[in-house]
């Protein structure tokens, strides 16, 4: 097994910043702190001026929708969804879905993020994707069903739910894993996710889900259901496992109470609520009731980037103005925002901590930046003057994906032409 | 007259973004389009795969604040400014203003911003490092009056503004311009703030003020003088010449009408409003009335950089959330406040627009980034994905300041240096 130094660096740990020694064997953290650790290793890196802290967990996204980057920008929401993105989408094919997911890969990597989870088509592209890359991926398909009167065993998507499971669950050592999926209340019908939520009982995965995204979204379902969309999901058995919901903007403060009392995690996408013109979810609220808030960035079709340093930045800025209060979302919450609670919303209890016993997933980002300087509160940098290209070093279980600028896993130059045709090939 | 001939560029001009050539003589844009122009240039440069755009024109910031940047994160306002800004100030001498000036400088040359407005303290400083570094700025000192009997003529800080003026405006061809300032209405009494403007009206300069930032400072002038922050200084003829106001969060539509019949430019500091929660400026509303929005990063201790690609992207994605519309501030009038609105209100009619005739002060993305790929919509890529790492030259009055990570006018290994000294003095 490897064993890897990691030495003078500042370290994002538990107790605070402190400067000192990282070591990293095979997969896992065996040592974070002083003084140097006993033993002799296979390679010592230097870090002096460099600050690491776990990696980024990107807690909802849709990968191949980069190349949708811009598409319908400006637009109102119905307009840009059904009159720009849903014809695109009904033209990409497998290739196309490659080509889109291996640009997203590229781009999370360069950014600090070592976990993602994905809801799209095609998840077994993703899937063989994330095994080369060495990322983490939760993936998922979207089922939907938009017949009120089909069951679960018709539905066809999910039947390719169930061959996701089969195909991919655990592959990569584990580093891809599969959530059961419900797309939304508004696309789905009772018997469908209720069926979905067995499945993933049964096979003890977590689910995710869109989630009150909108107002529309959630008054809709008053006038369906009669409840909201949290309580819809509830009654459906869809959080009888972890589940991690995606927006929660129009959540009531009951359903805030059903998530607290039923673990489920709030995956904030500030970005995208707000180009879309969705709102503000109400984030110091959950994090004060204790309910787990990750942070995503959704598709980049909605972002318009895959850029978890700046969901992190909006995540700790928008509410203080929201709520007129500055003490709201400080630094260090805003950073567990970005990194443990994505990790756990994944099932992955052992990453987003640097720590030993923890896996090796870790990002550092280069002080050495004008904007950077000085350093007096690195918390407060990384939170509020940091860019994702400080970023100079990205690991995942152990392994170096990404370092001053190169890739190690992929082919960075490849990828971006591919990308390119595919942009013909789609847009002409 | 050196001539350089920009080609094979994407240039974001006033009729879209086209492929072309761009020729610069002296400081000047002497041509913008296709075909190539006629004549022999001294020098060409090879922009492939490059988006030119206006230079970046920062609205008002505190530059030696660089210096204060993560003091006092997440505290309430009160306590962030009156227990950790005010008493690192009153340490602060001449010689750490200059080093926290050349550090913000450095920064803001780094992220595309040609020229900016400032407000502080030893302001002769700042223009001597502003006509180094080949950067524009109109500079002001912020005149305060507490005591309510003192008059014009016996207030110290109208001097040093007085001072100013006759040291510094006009100076390095023009790039340095002073600009008539009072701190704000909170800061200032009737006699003063009348003497600044009476000033400025007689020099022929541009204002520049603070304006209904908070709630509180809003609610309090109210009680005091019965009237609004932006009344009260129509009422002492603040607004007799072009003033630029700074947040104008809590303004009313009366005082947007005021602003409207007076020419009054808002500068809008997404960033700092949210950070200081101090709330979200009515920026649709303000543009859909006529009124000039530009765009600012107020200082690095509110914001915590100087980096206007990220307020632009701000000011484009915020106000959609806020309003819950997708079509609010689309991208072309984002990129307007973040360039042209922002030289128009400095006084300099011939920047912030590609054409000819105009001053060159311009700066190039690099699009050959995972995160800029593919290139659908190159104004949408520019606000919703790009990052400031992404600005590959900034140029100002047709002299290159920066390219490929090269500083051509600033030393960034001495600056970075000095700031971390005096970072040390102040701090210990």
């Amino acid at each position: 097994m490897s064993r890897l130094l990691l030495k003078n660096g500042l370290l994002y740990t538990p107790e605070g910043v402190i400067s000192g020694y990282l070591a990293v064997e095979g997969r896992a953290i065996t040592y974070v702190g002083n003084p140097r650790p006993a033993g002799d290793f296979d390679s010592e890196k230097d870090l002096s001026g460099k600050l690491v802290l776990p990696g980024l967990v990107n807690g909802h996204t849709h990968t191949a929708m980069t190349l949708l980057r811009g598409v319908g920008s400006d637009l109102p929401l119905q307009s840009w969804l059904f009159d720009r993105v849903f014809p695109v989408e009904a033209r990409l094919t497998a290739e196309d879905i490659a080509a889109g997911t291996a640009l997203a890969l590229l781009e999370m990597i360069g950014c600090g993020t070592t976990s993602f989870t994905d809801m799209y088509f095609h998840p077994q592209v993703a899937a063989e994707l994330v095994a080369k890359s060495g990322m983490k991926a939760n993936l998922c398909y979207p089922v939907q069903a938009f017949d009120p009167g089909e069951t679960y065993e018709k539905n066809l998507s999910a039947r390719a739910l169930e061959a996701l499971w089969r195909d991919c669950h655990g592959m990569a050592e584990g580093r891809v894993l599969v959530d059961g999926c419900i797309h939304a209340e508004y696309t789905c019908n009772d018997d469908v996710a209720a069926g979905v939520a067995a499945f993933a009982k049964e096979k003890g995965l977590h689910m995710h889900v869109h989630l009150s995204e909108t107002d529309s979204e959630h008054r809709q379902c008053l006038a369906r259901h009669g409840c909201t969309p949290a309580a819809w999901m509830e009654g459906r058995g869809v959080f009888d496992v972890p589940c991690s919901a995606a927006h929660c903007v129009w959540v009531t403060p009951e359903d805030r109470a059903i998530f607290r009392r039923r673990g489920v995690t709030v995956i904030h996408n500030p970005s995208s609520n707000m180009k879309l013109g969705s709102g503000f979810a109400p984030v110091p609220e959950l994090l004060a009731e204790g309910v787990n808030v990750a942070l995503g960035t959704d598709g980049a079709a909605s972002n318009n980037n895959l850029d978890m340093m700046e969901e992190l930045h909006l995540a700790a800025i928008l509410h203080k103005g929201r709520r007129h209060d500055a003490a709201v979302v400080p630094c260090n919450p805003a950073i567990a925002m970005a990194t443990r609670a994505g990790a756990v919303a994944q099932g992955r209890a052992d990453c987003g901590v640097l720590a030993p016993g923890m896996r090796a997933d870790l990002m550092a980002i280069d002080l050495d930046r004008p904007h950077l300087t000085p350093c007096l509160d690195a918390p407060a940098l990384v939170t509020y003057s940091a860019q994702s290209a400080d970023v100079c070093l990205t690991m995942a279980d152990g392994k170096i994906l990404y370092e001053n600028g190169e890739f190690l896993t992929l082919d960075r130059e490849k990828i971006l032409f591919e990308a390119r045709a595919a942009a013909r090939r789609i847009y002409g």
